[in-house]
C-alpha cells in the first residue's frame, strides 16, 4: 500500500469521513493521535494503545533528536522497530518546541539556534535538518520547520513569521523531494503548515503560499494556544475554505473533548492534543456527563466506574473510590488507569464522529457535547 | 472452600511442594507474593498480575489504615472488592511499619503509640486493634502485631521485645478467636509471627511461645534487615526445625534472586519482598544471566530483549535499547514494562522451584542461581 487519501462522505456541516493509506497501515479519518512524545504515550504500553483502536501515534522531533538522538533510531531500524509500534507516526517538526522548551533561541533565515533544555549543549535547526531527522526516525507523516511566535502576536511579527515559514516550507520541500528523488521510492509524507497567528488575511495568505509549493497534506499551527475557542474555529475555517477537498488537513495541538466535532464540522481530518493523557495524570477524567475531577471527596465512597457509559476495561473493573485513592496515594497505577480510559473516551468520541458523519448527524453530536460540557470548569 | 493447607512431596533438601486453600482460591506453595502496599502492586494493574499467574498478594495494614483508612475499605465490601483483586490477599500487622515510617512512636506493654508518617495524627496501634483492621479489610490470612527492634540488637533488647511480641501474640489470638466465635464462620486465618532477632535460643524460644498459643501458619520476622544471608538462613533453619510440618511457614521480606531456592530449601513456603517491585523502578532488571542495570550506555543499540530466555510479553516486543531509553527519559512506561519483566521473573522461579521440588532437584537449580548471581554486585 502507497500513501493516499480519499474523502467518502461529506455531512451537511462540511465534515468529511475517509481514510489515509500509508505503507504501514490505514487510518479512518478524521482521527486523533494519540501523543508519544518521547516515543511512548505516557503510562500507556503499545499493547493497550492496539486494544483501544489507536490507528497512529504523534512523536516528537525535537525531543527525539535531543535523546536519543536520530542517527541512533535509523541504526536502530527506525522509530517503528525502535519503539515497537508497527502503524502508521506522524512526526512533527520540533518548530514549537524549540520555540516553547529550549533556552537562547535565535532565529534567522538560516534556523533557529539554540540550547537543549537538557543538558545546555547547542544545535541549529533548520528546514533541512529538520527533514533530515524525520527521514532518520522514518516517520510517516513528516511536517515541516515553521517559526512558531507568542500570542497573542502584533500584526508585524505575525507577519514576518508567516514569511520565514514560507520560505522555510519551499526550502524543506527541495531538501525532501531531493531526497525521495535520490531514493527512488517515496517513503513518507510531507505536510506544510499554515502560519498567520489569529489573522484570517494572512491565514489565507499563508495557506496559499503553501499551496504554492504543493504538499499532499495541510496543517493548520499556531491555533489553540490561548485564544477564544471561536478564534480557533474562526481561523481554522478561513483556512480549510481554501484548501483542496482531496488532501487531508491537520489541526495541530487540539482540543477539549466538546471541541473536537467543531474541528471535524470545519472540514479538519487530524488533530493530536497531548490533554487526554496529562489531564489523567492530573486525576482529571474525561465522562460522557462532564469532567470527573476524581481526587474530589465526594468520590472517596462512589462504588460506580468512572464513566457508567464507557466500556472501556478500567470502567469495567475498577472503581471511582479506588482511582481516588491511588491518586490519594501516589500510586503509578493512578496514571496508568486513567490515561487508559481518558484516551479511549478521546478515541471514541472519534469513532462517534465518524459514524455520526455516516449519518449526517455530526451537528447534533457537537451540540450535545457542548451542552454535557458547558457547566464545567475550563 | 475453606482454609487448609496440604505438603504433597517433600525433597531432599527439605523443602516442601504443597497448596494452601482459601475461600478466594487455592495457592500453589511454595510461593511469592508481590507487594501491593496500598491496594496497588506499584506500576502493575490486577490484569497483569493475573496473566503473570500470581495467586495471592500482599498489602499492608498500617499503610491501608491510614489511607484510605480500613473502615471505608470494610463499607465498601472489603480489600478484595475495593481493589478489584478477586484471589487470596495477606495483609501483615503493620508493625514492622510503624516502627519504620513513623514518628514519636513509644512502646508500652498496651501497644505503639505513633504519629503518621502522612499527617502527624496520633494512633494507638495494639494487638486487638491490628486484629480489628485486618478483619475490617478482609484479608484471607492476617499476621499478628510484632515488636520489630533494630539490627544488629543487643540480647537484651532482643529479649524484651520477644517477651512482648509473644504476650501481643497471645491477646491477639484471643480477639481473632472471640471474633470468629461471635462471627460463626472463620473468614481468616491468622499468622504468628517469630521474633529474636540473631539469637538461635531466643528463636527458638518465640517458636515454642507461639506453639503454645496455636496458630495455622507460623512467620519468621525481623530478618533479612541487614544481616548476612548465611546468619539469615541460620536462624529461618532454627526456626523451621521446631515447626509442625502440617503447617505453612512464611519468611517475611525475602529476597533476592539467588536467595529464593535457600529458603525453600530451608522449609519455607511463603515470601514476600518489595525488591522486584522497587528494582525495576530503579532500572535494575533480573534475568537468567544476571543483573542487567539498564541505564547502563552499553545498552544504548542493544536490540535485544532484556532476558532473551524470557517469555514475558515486555522482552517478547522491546528491546533494552527502548528500556534504556524510556528510563533515560523519565517515562512513566519504563515502570510499567520493567515492573512487568521483574515480577514475571520472580514468578518463574517460584515455578522453577516448585518443579524442581517436584523433581528433587532444587539443591541443583539453587547452586544455579548463586553462580550466574554471584559475579553481581549486591
Amino acid at each position: 500500500m502507497s500513501f493516499s487519501f480519499t474523502v467518502s462522505i461529506q455531512d451537511p456541516t462540511g465534515a468529511r469521513r475517509g481514510v489515509l493509506n500509508t505503507p504501514r497501515g490505514s487510518v479512518q479519518t478524521p482521527f486523533f493521535m494519540p501523543v508519544g512524545t518521547q516515543a511512548s504515550v505516557k503510562a500507556l504500553r503499545n499493547e493497550v494503545l492496539e486494544e483501544l483502536g489507536a490507528e497512529i501515534l504523534l512523536a516528537n522531533t525535537y525531543h527525539l533528536y535531543l535523546r536519543p538522538g536520530h542517527e541512533l533510531v535509523r541504526k536502530l531500524g527506525g522509530l517503528h522497530d525502535f519503539m515497537s509500534w508497527p502503524r502508521p507516526i506522524l512526526t512533527d517538526s520540533g518548530g514549537y518546541q524549540v520555540f516553547s522548551l529550549s533556552e537562547l533561541r535565535k532565529i534567522t533565515d538560516a534556523g533557529v539556534r539554540f540550547r537543549s533544555h537538557l543538558d545546555g549543549s547547542e544545535h541549529l535547526l533548520t528546514p533541512e535538518k529538520a527533514v533530515e531527522i524525520q527521514l532518520a526516525l522514518g516517520s510517516d507523516i513528516a511536517m515541516v520547520l515553521d517559526e512558531c511566535i507568542e500570542t497573542p502576536a502584533p500584526r508585524d511579527k505575525a507577519e514576518s513569521a508567516l514569511q520565514r515559514t514560507t520560505v522555510w516550507a519551499k526550502r524543506a520541500r527541495t531538501a525532501f523531494l531531493e531526497h525521495a528523488n535520490r531514493n527512488g521510492k517515496l517513503l513518507q509524507w510531507q505536510f506544510g503548515i499554515v502560519q498567520g497567528a489569529t489573522f484570517a488575511d494572512l491565514r489565507r495568505e499563508s495557506a496559499r503560499h503553501l499551496l504554492d509549493i504543493d504538499f499532499p497534506g495541510y496543517a493548520v499551527g499556531g491555533l489553540a494556544v490561548g485564544e477564544p475557542h471561536a478564534a480557533t474555529c474562526e481561523m481554522a475555517a478561513e483556512v480549510t475554505g481554501l484548501l483542496p477537498h482531496d488532501k487531508p488537513r491537520y489541526l495541530m495541538g487540539v482540543g477539549r473533548p466538546e471541541q473536537i466535532a467543531d474541528y471535524v464540522a470545519l472540514g479538519i481530518d487530524m488533530m493530536d492534543c497531548v490533554l487526554p493523557t496529562r489531564a489523567a495524570r492530573h486525576a482529571c477524567l474525561y465522562t460522557r456527563e462532564g469532567r470527573v475531577l476524581i481526587k474530589n471527596a465526594r468520590y472517596a465512597q462512589d462504588q460506580d466506574p468512572i464513566d457508567p457509559a464507557c466500556s472501556c476495561s478500567v470502567c469495567r473493573r475498577y472503581t471511582r473510590a479506588y482511582l481516588r485513592h491511588l491518586f490519594a496515594a501516589g500510586e503509578i497505577t493512578a496514571a496508568i488507569l486513567a490515561t487508559h480510559h481518558n484516551v479511549h473516551f478521546y478515541l471514541d468520541i472519534m469513532r462517534q464522529i465518524r459514524e455520526a458523519i455516516e449519518f449526517g448527524n455530526l451537528a447534533k453530536f457537537s451540540s450535545e457535547m457542548h451542552a454535557r460540557y458547558s457547566a464545567e470548569p475550563t
